[in-house]
């Protein structure tokens, strides 16, 4: 349905969003945080722009890497 | 690594307790939420046992079927 397709990508653009902002924060490149994450860089950049729909594994390597609760990343969202 | 992939078991095992408790204390049924959520019963059912790494789009599908915000799925976790 279009309507949920929509509501999917608005979730991960803000998810992607809330990691851009914390990243840049702590003065993290996507590189940086790429490798604090054990990701890679291209990767990092598809979760920013909302273009992936990042797995609770990844999101909680992110979470580790940007030094926040899993459930910080995903606040504000319902 | 192995302590990675121990660490990541135990993230999913927790999360999928979570749902699993919410979803009794609604008095839902794996059915119940499947339907709910727009998911099929057995995956549900991995999803509960840990066997998943489950997408942002799916928690955010199972978070909305059990009427509270994404970020409660994976309170405590980090």
């Amino acid at each position: 349905m279009r309507v949920t397709v929509r509501r999917d990508e608005a979730i991960l653009a803000a998810v992607g969003k809330i990691i851009a902002e914390r990243r840049r924060g702590l003065g993290f490149s996507q590189e940086d945080l790429a490798e604090e994450a054990g990701l890679h860089r291209t990767y990092v950049g598809s979760v920013e722009r909302g273009e992936r729909n990042v797995s609770l594994i990844n999101l909680a390597k992110i979470a580790g890497a940007l030094r926040i609760p899993l459930s910080r990343l995903l606040d504000g969202l319902d």
